[in-house]
């Protein structure tokens, strides 16, 4: 063929980036055996790795601290490989962990590497793009509110940018790490007479996602900008981002993003797509989802299929109605078992369902992210003429 | 009558008996408006009510009150619609309740009523069948053993010829209600100097549905009776019944058996199918027990085809080996939360996400039922050409 | 008689009513097994039960389903015994059930009977009286509200005036039992445009008891009326009762007032006392009732002592601070037990040390029911000279 | 030198050691601040410190992932601060960490230094004195049966010897760290066809547990040689240690012995006592423990006596029977909560009535380590006259 003479393509391949995704099992929060295995292997460079998201085994509450024990664990394994401190791995690498595996979801670590795509690799449309970026640190007052909100959504663009996308519909999926306010936050900010968005440690977790998947739609042009005040957050449920995953943690006081989507400046393997779940059982949204990746399916994924599948990404949310297709759910009147535990363990098996699989990063909290009960879905998938090349 | 010479069949069913399926949502545990409006309305006469399976929202386990407390409060209510006191209810209508509506699920009720087919309707094959027995009393040393295998099977035996079934193959679901040791009778049978298949409380449970479980497969002809001593109980997890669903109460010390299944004895507007989820991700066998109903679909069912499920009944289990398909779950770690409670959860995702709704009977504890991990699913679908009868 | 003569009181006892506590364990939130037997026995006559507290086994929480079991199983029991409906026993007797048995905690029931003191007793001073009296329905924007505020006041002071106590000095406990919101309440103001304490299910029922307290505490003189507004409640944690017992029920629209108090109107075997313990661990709080009560102890009582303690009536919290005398607890920060139920087991365990007794009523959820993180303590005990007349 | 002299006990103190405990708050489970405060602000070298009891809020149950994590903080600093690496300290510091602070215990370590006596120290009488030993590695096999409860025994006389203790009477507490069985090694049993005490992970611990506070009990004279064998593990309950306290982890495979007791050979500032508590409500035990070590009290401590309490170390179980002093208990039969955490939080209330403070070592799983339901008090008090000498 004419094209392939001229090769254009393959000649920029080499100078293009590709982002490769591993799924990594754990046998506990701090097991880092497998990570290190994909490092000691020679199969991913540890300079390489630009981001982790880790499914944790705990509550996902304010107590579970699962996922700062795996942090810690991951860390102290990626500086040792790295032979930098624990804070210059925190520049290098973006490491979100989400706890949470009720239901049948099984623990594991998405390791994102970024490296040069290499020689003589063949390069047809977009493929999987990634950047991170942070916000400056943010005083107590302003979580919860516009300048949380303002922030992400720079932050978002940043991001963006570094991955080379141009345009807000090749993004799919963007991971928000964002701060809770402490009770030495709380108290702090009352000695200074600053009032709050809420004066509550666990409300403060919905308040800083809220804020921050406002951010991430402000950026992808969800919502309009004249829409969002402070009183927006938590309140204006009908506003709300496709593509943001949020989740708080103690262990930072500024907002870490990871967008995710597809670009004509990578050469990678993989492709991501996602949907939105209108509600907590749309089991036709992870069809299409799955279709849209090319994975179109009527039941479960057979092996080959199953085999394509790199990362199924979600959010899981009990409906403020109390109600799933007018049928009442018990998870938001529950005082033993949280509802994010209801929740996560629920859209756990429609997804299992489906995929055939368990190890699915699904985490709950979801305001601001997907209608009310609902959430988004995104899937990365080895494109097919690519299968081979994992 | 002239009509009865010209259509036989039709002259059949006036003398056949029909089975109807009502699913009753319910506000709380003790909520019996739905079925009092069932009763009330004259859809359906109390004097024909024959079983209620209940989905209640406690925890399924040992201090699960809520289950006592549907069961006190449908008994009244039967009891003053029917004019009868209470121990005379129990005698005509078999109740089992189920605890545990986690994830999604949703508290309801399946009420179970049994009348003449009535004039003028069209009876071809088999359909809906249901037959009732109990075994006698149990002594605290007969739990978890041969005695009790043995009087279960008679017991199915019984039920089968009530219900007109005479093939096994015919049988799609027993439900069993079976006893638990409390203290009081494990402190009795020391007294007397008789051991126990257990001494643990919670223990028994397993016991007594293993045991109930085994006596089902026994009746069935899923096991062959030389497989089966006291040791198999809890113990050959080999050996099971794919059709069996029992369930452990403290409130009564025999068994008590619902036999669900096709007969041409019946004219009902329902059938019944069921398949063995080999795992609890096992979205395939879900999809070949609608398909067997006559409701084949590539993914979740559309309007029409869910208006036909009548009710879908499942039984969930954590696989004893710590994985599903590979994938390591924590079920079974977890201090917190029960494995039944997480496993409840996740079938009723995997169910619901092909169901597209959440009144799903899906309860836990599965020995000797289905293979480790998995369990039974059954169907009650509207017969297609009947779908207008409803 | 000669005697009457000569001791003029106790001609006047003849005249006087008795009130009459009794200790009745249960085997199970619907058992009413030692509550039958106190009536068949003979010891009480149904018809002079006048209140009945019960501590069952459930969570304390929103889905503590283990309440409304006991409260139905007794109200049917009387209903049998008083052969009258049991909207008539209602009228008649005021019923509260507090969830939470944590730690060692045991499930009873308090028997509260009045009736006349009868012949040939001897009065010496005051004696434990009661009074009940009930609120008129609230609206659902009342509930937390000036409104709710007002009208317990008044029927504090109304179940005073029945108790025959006239200064607020001898109240010494005030059991209310109040409304939340259900989420039918909610929608149904927000369908009126009425503007809600809260529109949060849980909270309602925090702003209903902390209203209901405020009354109280108006009531007693312990807080000026000038310092409560809607506002105050749940806010100004500084005003507070020390002699409140609230507890909030989906089971009824209005406040149902129990007034426990010491009085010379009434001819009582038993005394009651109280104080204010200032945090959880307030030990000497708990010496000085026994000691007001004439139980004074250098640690455990001794049988005769503890034969002498009828009830123990304690109000339990986490205080909000998140610490006990410095030391950090982790009540508020668990995302697996609520801090309710850690606060009843700790306050249990520092009541059930002292008296050497389990079944103590330690309930939980104490808004302006003493200081921050501490609670009332009540003692109903037996008189010294009056030991032998139980 | 002359002094030396006239004052020969103070020339053998200096040649003795002392033991110092540090009580350390912690802000959560990898909070190492205070460990580091002690050492950087020259308080205590890290050479010296042998030994840390750590009390982490998790659930105490198998996902307790709190004390692993506590673990590998603790022994990260004391690696950086000895420039030792992990295994190292290891084999110096035996470290146990403890999960579980229900009710309103509050997350602390305690910390043992031993260092020279030092000059000018005056010596009269035993005083706190401390002995560490290990065991060999135990095969699976072994857990639960007679070789583990000889290893213990042996290592306890080990630890006693290097405590210079030489009458068992002088022991006042052992803490035993123990191995539990995983599912890695009941599978690797069962490949070598070695049957295991028990084949669940979780029932591993209480075995492990048990048998580990068996060999304490032999060692120390408690119980007889002969009345032990494998069969007497969890079986034979009359057979106890007052002295033991075992908890199980999953990072060892071999026991970890701390003894702790009293002796001639060390001039340090306090001293430990101990009794054994019947039941989980006996505070007199605590009164007498108190008194054991001058403390003697009717009522919470003083402030003065409060700051002679340097550490409190208790052991917590529901009673089998379902019943204290004939009240019954929900413990067992919550499947909300797990008994231990129940216990944990009633033992914790009862010690910090007496003792005013919740910064208390309250264990939980007492096989063998007392009577049915109770368990070992242990104090560890500052003597009178070296008050002033902290």
């Amino acid at each position: 063929m004419i094209q392939s003479v001229a090769m254009p393509q393959s000649a920029a391949a080499e100078s293009l980036r590709r982002c490769r995704v591993f799924r990594v099992p754990t046998r506990n929060p701090a097991d880092i055996g497998g990570l290190l295995d994909l490092i000691d292997s020679g199969a991913v460079p540890a300079r390489e790795i630009r981001a982790i998201l880790g499914k944790t085994e705990g509550n996902g509450g304010v107590n579970d601290f699962t996922r700062a024990f795996a942090l810690t664990a991951v860390q102290n394994a990626l500086s040792e490989r790295l032979g930098r401190v624990p804070a210059e791995v925190s520049a290098q690498v973006t490491i979100a962990m989400s706890g949470g595996t009720e239901g049948g979801l099984s623990p594991h670590l998405l390791v994102f590497a970024v490296g040069p795509a290499g020689p003589g690799r063949m390069v047809t449309g977009k493929s999987l793009a990634l950047g991170t970026a942070v916000t400056r640190k943010f005083h107590p007052e302003e979580l919860g509110r516009i300048a949380q909100i303002a922030a992400t959504e720079a932050a978002v663009h940043e991001a963006m940018a570094q991955a080379g996308i141009t345009s807000a519909d090749d993004v799919h999926y963007v991971q928000v790490k964002c701060p809770l306010l402490t009770a030495e936050a709380v108290a702090c900010a009352a000695a200074r007479r600053q009032p709050l968005a809420t004066d509550g440690t666990y409300k403060s977790m919905a308040y800083s996602r809220g804020a921050s998947a406002l951010g991430v739609a402000l950026a992808l042009g969800e919502v309009p900008a004249d829409a969002l005040d402070d009183d927006a957050v938590c309140r204006r449920l009908d506003l709300w981002s496709g593509r943001a995953s949020a989740s708080a943690g103690i262990e930072l006081q500024h907002n870490e993003i990871i967008v995710l989507g597809n670009s004509e400046s990578w050469a990678s393997a993989d492709v991501i797509a996602h949907r939105v779940m209108r509600d907590a059982i749309d089991l036709p949204a992870v069809q299409q989802v799955l279709a849209d990746a090319g994975l179109a399916s009527a039941g479960q994924l057979d092996d080959a299929a199953r085999h394509r599948v790199i990362a199924v990404l979600a959010k899981a949310e009990a409906s403020s109605t109390g109600r799933i297709r007018g049928a009442r759910h018990i998870m938001l009147e529950d005082s033993d078992i949280n509802a994010t535990r209801h929740a996560r363990a629920l859209v756990g098996g429609v997804l299992a369902g489906l995929i055939g699989r368990t190890d699915l990063f699904v985490s709950g909290g979801a305001e601001h992210q997907g209608p009310d009960g609902g959430g988004i879905v995104a899937i990365i998938a080895r494109r097919p003429r690519l299968q081979a090349d994992a």
